[in-house]
This record gives structure tokens, sequence and C-alpha cells, in this order.
């Protein structure tokens, strides 16, 4: 088990990595000057135990510590053990789900690799919103895309709100940079998928004609503002649309993901 | 045109309305202590201003209301235009859409009234998260569903942080009570509707093979905590599920909701 080591003063240097976690994305002393990998509650340090991410160490109150024995079982890393005050010291806030881990990050994935071994895909553009790329984690996971490929403008999914909104599952779905867009979608298309872009575009096919869920597919999924660029659309095989009741401009994009997603699942 | 009148004092009682937003949505001042309507920016605004809501005045930088001159040229009410320090200090916060609007509540329509009228219905339980609320209702008015019933345990759709994350769709789809639950499902029953509670129970039919697409037709979605009670799914026709990847818990209510609204909508 992990070891439990009990903090009484919040200006323990042992606790850095889990000091003022409002700026906790922003490590000027780690590579890149990208935060550690942080997981908030039970459920989500769960998931971030059963994820490749190298855990560092565990903080927390004494009860929230002992729910998580069994998953930190064969664990070898410290489990700081504190009170509510000092751990609301510590991490700037009072945080009620009461228990914190913290990951190094881990090499990514190549994007060759992912697209090799999956069948559905999701390829996200311009999504730089952390909650909204958190919730399409969350919709992927739930709805069997087996990784998420991000092209440009799209935020960093290890992100701590993105790790919260995501329900940890941006811990579990693998994902991977593509760096020359739109050309890199040449990847998917030398696999045998299908890309398709979804966007509100009257022309577009309807979700429910397309039949995604045949064969290898991948959904392009832009921004919420914008939408894909026209780049992304014209790259695509095809471009699908969801029907849209009058006067209503759209759908939110992890929403609309999840509906491209469920219909991609084909069950 | 609204009647522009300059605000430069913020505690002008003309503005009183808009008075500590953060607040706005407890008025024991006013009928059943709930507050007014209140929509924040020019879109939201607009779908206020087209609403069966009896608009009361505007609040805004001069820009903005501006913006508006065209959506209340026919509107007899004053439009309090100031600076946006003004604003801050008399809303409480600053806000950057940078205009409101405050409406009196309309009378609620009979759920009878509304279930004759339509096609496709939502019925909610329990759903008490504002937010969840507000995204059930923009993804209603998105994918076509006609109103919303809402039983025991949900929230006040009018409540500030509702209207807006509804992006004011909550203003546009009619929404009723149903007073005896589960009961009051009876009225839908009577009006040849079959009624659908979406959970993720194994022995549930999966949404895909439900052809929600045929008839009149209402789902039933419950809190994404504990879902939908026993009572509730015994009193629908059937039980559906949207069915899950390993290891996933669920989706968030209004995503589980768009997915369903959508195999509804037939198109």
């Amino acid at each position: 088990m992990a070891h439990i080591i009990e903090i009484t003063e919040a200006d323990d240097p042992r606790v850095d990595d889990f000091r003022d976690l409002s700026r906790a994305d922003r490590r000027p002393d780690r590579p890149g000057g990208r935060g550690l990998v942080i997981a908030e509650g039970v459920v989500v340090v769960e998931r971030l135990l059963a994820s490749p991410y190298p855990v560092r160490a565990l903080f927390g109150v004494r009860r929230r510590i002992e729910e998580l024995a069994e998953a930190t079982a064969a664990l070898d890393v410290p489990a700081y053990v504190t009170s509510a005050d000092v751990m609301a010291q510590v991490v700037g806030f009072h945080l009620n789900r009461g228990v914190l881990a913290v990951a190094d990050r881990a090499p990514v994935v190549p994007a060759a690799e992912l697209v090799e071994r999956s069948r559905r895909l999701a390829v996200l553009e311009g999504i730089g919103d952390h909650e909204n790329l958190g919730a399409l984690f969350r919709n992927a996971a739930a709805l069997g895309v087996d990784g998420v490929l991000l092209g440009p403008g799209c935020s960093d999914p290890l992100y701590r709100r993105s790790v919260r909104v995501s329900m940890g599952h941006v811990l579990r779905v693998p994902f991977a940079h593509l760096s020359t867009w739109p050309e890199d979608l040449k990847l998917l298309r030398d696999n045998g998928f299908r890309i398709a872009a979804l966007t509100p575009r009257a022309n577009a096919e309807s979700l429910r004609d397309a039949a995604l869920d045949d064969g290898r597919v991948a959904v392009l999924l832009g921004s919420e503002g914008p939408g894909l660029t026209d780049e992304a659309i014209a790259a695509a095989d095809l471009a699908v649309r969801i029907p849209m009741a009058g006067g209503v401009d759209s759908l939110n994009v992890a929403t609309a993901g999840a509906i491209a997603f469920h219909a991609m699942s084909g069950v």
C-alpha cells in the first residue's frame, strides 16, 4: 500500500505538488512548462491509478485515503494524510472531494499507432475550451470511441479542469496529436477510415443517412463558435449534420459529438 | 423603441431589478418568492424579447443596447444605459456580456394543454441541477422537442443560471408541471403518447431498437446520480438504454437526453 505520512503544517514542502491548485497547470519548472496530471476525488483518483500515468503521490483526508486502500495496495508512493483545513490551505481552496493524486505525464502515443489499433476515432480541431474537451473525452469513453486525435487549436486534455470534467476518462481514452493539418488526415485514409466532418451546413448529409456504424470511421469535430475550417471539411470524405429545429444555432460541441459517437457505435 | 435613460449612479433605484444578480433568484418581495426572469447577453435578451415573458426593462452599456435597437423597436419599456463600471457595481460582478433584460414571469401553461398540442415531449424527474436543466432545454430546442414536463424534484427552469446555460431556449420551449407523480403520466397515455424511460439498466431495450421516431413519444429522464425512480420506470411503456462502453457509469443527463431527442426526431 501507499505509505501513509501525516502532514500537520500547510507549508510542508513534501506536498508542494498539490500547492495552489488553481495555478497547477503552469509549471515552468516542468518539461514544456506543463503541469503534472492531477486527479480530484475518489473516482477520478481510481482512474488515474488505473492509467498509464506514473503516480507520484496522494494527498487527502484520512477517510478518503482509506477508501482508496485497495486501489493503492500495490503502490510504492507516499499518501499524505492531513485535515480538511490544512488541505484547503495547501490547495488554496476548500476541496470537498477530499482527496487528490498527482502523476507525471507519460510519453504521448504516436498518432500512427493509435490510428492503426482503432476502429472509431474522434478528430478535434480548435477545441480550446477545457470543459468541452473534458466532456468530449467523457462522451468518447461512454460511447465506445477508441481514441482522440488532436488537431490544431486544441487545449491540453491533461489540464486539471479537463481531467475533472471528463470524470477522469481523459486518463483512459488514448489521444495523439496531429502535427500537419489537415494533411495528417491521410493517416486515417491510409488505414481505411472513412472521415466524416460534422457541420451544421445545410448541404451536409443527415447523420442518420450517413451510416457511420459501418467500417472504420473517424468523426471530425470543430470548435463551438466557428466550427470546422473549410480545409478540414474539404479534407474529409463526407460532411454530416445533425438536423436542427428552426431558430437554434447549434448544440454544444461535446453534445453534438455524443450524438455522432452514438451513431458510430452501431448499438 | 425602448426609452433610453442614462444611469450615472450605481445606487439609482430605477435599476433595482438588476441589483446584486447573484441573489436575483430569491425575491421575497415577488409572488412565490421567486426572482424575475433575467436574460444576459444580446442573444439571450433577443430570445427573451421574442418570448411570452413581459419585459420590464433593459440595462447595459450603450453599444449593446444599440445592437438591440431593432429587437426593441416596438417595445415601450426603459432601456437603462450606463458604463461597464456602474453596471458591475449594480450587478455585483463584471458582466462581460454587457447587457441584461428583466421580465415578469408569465402564467405557466397547464400540462394538459401542452401535452395536447405536442408530438415530442421530455419528462423530467429530479433534475435539481440548474446547469443540467438549462442544457436539457437547449438540447430540446435544437432537436425538435415540443415541450418539457417537470416532475417532482426539478429546479426552477427560470433560475438565472438555467436561462444562461440554456442560451435562452428555456424561454422558447414551453414547459409545464406535473403535480401527481407518476399518476399524471396518464395524461400522456390518454393522448396516445408512448412513454419511454431512459435508464442504464441492462434489461432495457437499446435506444436504436425502440423506434422512438414513430408516433407521439415522450422520453422520461431522471437525475444524474440515482436516475429515474422505480415508480417512474414502472409507469412508462418501455425502458430504453443508450449502450455504454465498459467501465463508464453514465453520460451527463443532458447529453443522454440529446441522444434520445435525436433518436425521437426521426431526421
